[in-house]
């Protein structure tokens, strides 16, 4: 296993401490239980949004802690939920009278995890579950679709709208929204290593890749060879525009995210290749951004998020934000 | 090969131009010769800093363009110098009469093509080679030492005081000040590839590392076992430490850099492992900056660097900068 590492058991420890650390004037580690807070908190009362998920997908969460995102993220182990106790310590460590907005982002641990928490959290609060992944939509019915990278939209948006002193029906219902034109898909060029396991989660053949995986490394819609970028974009981007049924909604955001182990240099050019598969879409991308958001360990590959705007949500998109990954008009 | 690419020919060409397409609120490009320059340009003149390299370690140099940093950066070829008539074209585009720096990274390749440009180059200017890499000083003598992530801190500091309205002597200066203060170690997991050769610059048994890595693949010090985080990062600040003769400088800015392929997980681990190790010297880590900043395609490894500070480089260092990649206090 080629990973820096001293332990199995410490990885996540070790990780989170050197962000910790590395992030002091933006966040504060909480230890028992585990939970990341901005620093300084809100020095006014406001939605605190709290989000959180297995660790394996940094910067998520963590990383979107601070000024105009999040108020605080539980990690979980690699791959796994954070526990109800560490949500509710979150949950009670930044409430307000203005009430907490928990995004979770759709998988059956998270979904459950957060539940317990909700009902151990006696303040005013709200859930909304992020489910962008096109792809288990595509096989099992919509009910199914996976969180992936549009958490970062959603997180971006209403926590600036929270930011600006907003209430939580206007966070929860700008969440809603920001979900139903929230759409993504993703493809592996290689699989993830989970530590615990010390090999590989699944193999592809070295000139083989999957489109439709999960950021856990869940099996994808189709394994085949891989094909040139300006290919697979334009499949990425066919798909995307189907889901979202292209015609009505006509200006994007778009994100190409790195799942990890892909150079910054490959991800640009696969903006590109999307630019061009979208030359014939009735589509205007007002905004984009490039790298490693949603990650899944070290695996190889990317996911494409188109989010379709409006003047309210490009708003709160270009609003300031502070955060360790996220950081601009600041 | 397991990349997005189109073609071999085309890789530079299109990663640039989705960089470029994502950005152009930062930068523009230039096709003929090529090169990105920041947008808008500078309304007042200043002294124009100019680097550049080859592709294959981005985001250096075009993700440093912009306010506060680079007026232009020149890309290569993939681990090719820009050639003489891209650097020359970029230096009249951005001169003023306050004059041009060009930031050089410490490779023969690059180190003639802009002392070819110097030469074709009337204007006003002058050049700084960074050459942060003990791991070639150890081997071969001072004068050897590559240039690594130090790269960025000369980039960041220098473009600071240009941007301050500082003269030609001054910059230089303080590029010069910089250098001597700031040194780089590499660590590998796996090798990077080439996309003209297709298959891995050098082969790493499955659990070997190697210590003193170049970013370019070039060989490092010491090829052994791949041992805990801990140990590794023993090593390399004691190797830091021990070039920057520790003692009368004490406070540091620290670069956890990534090669590419390591994911944010395991970086700020290695960082957390940097600070376990640096509590046994006389610093005091004041700044750092995680990420993969000077990547060498899809290595998997990073680099650590250390840069010495006083008051005059944490200035500049804190000063506003907006790039692709670095942007605070904007």
């Amino acid at each position: 296993m080629k990973k820096f590492i001293n332990t199995v058991e410490d990885f996540c420890n070790d990780s989170i401490e050197g962000f910790a650390s590395a992030y002091s004037d933006i966040v504060t580690l909480h230890r028992k239980p585990k939970f990341i807070s901005r620093n300084p908190p809100s020095t006014k009362p406001k939605v605190s949004i709290i989000s959180g998920g297995g660790s394996g997908h940094e910067p998520l969460h963590c990383g979107f802690v601070g000024y105009g995102m999040l108020d605080a993220a539980c990690p979980g182990n690699v791959f796994t939920s954070p526990t109800p106790d560490q949500i509710l310590a979150a949950a009670e460590f930044t409430h307000s009278e203005m009430g907490s907005l928990f995004i979770v982002k759709n998988y059956s641990g998270d979904v459950m995890n957060f539940e317990m928490a909700s009902e151990l959290f006696p303040g005013k609060h709200k859930t909304i579950i992020v489910a962008d992944d096109i792809a288990t939509a595509s096989t099992a019915g919509e009910v199914s679709r996976r969180g992936m990278a549009g958490t970062i939209v959603v997180e971006k948006i209403v926590g600036a709208a929270a930011e600006d002193g907003r209430d939580l029906d206007f966070c929860y219902n700008l969440a809603v929204k920001v979900c139903e034109q929230t759409r993504s898909i993703g493809v592996a060029l290689t699989s993830c290593t989970v530590p615990a396991m010390g090999r590989p989660t699944f193999s592809l053949g070295k000139d083989q890749m999957e489109i439709g995986i999960g950021i856990h490394g869940e099996p994808g819609v189709s394994r085949r060879p891989i094909e040139d970028a300006d290919v697979i974009a334009h499949q990425m981007v066919t798909s995307l525009a189907n889901a979202l049924d292209n015609g009505t909604h006509q200006r994007l955001l778009v994100i190409v995210n790195g799942f990890g182990a892909t150079p910054e240099m490959e991800l640009t050019l696969m903006y590109n290749s999307c630019l061009k598969a979208l030359s014939k879409y009735n589509y205007t991308v007002e905004k984009s951004l490039i790298g490693n958001f949603v990650t899944s360990l070290d695996m190889a590959g990317c996911s494409l998020t188109f989010c379709v705007i409006d003047d309210e949500i490009l708003q709160f998109w270009d609003a300031p934000v502070n955060t360790a990954r996220l950081r601009w008009r600041m």
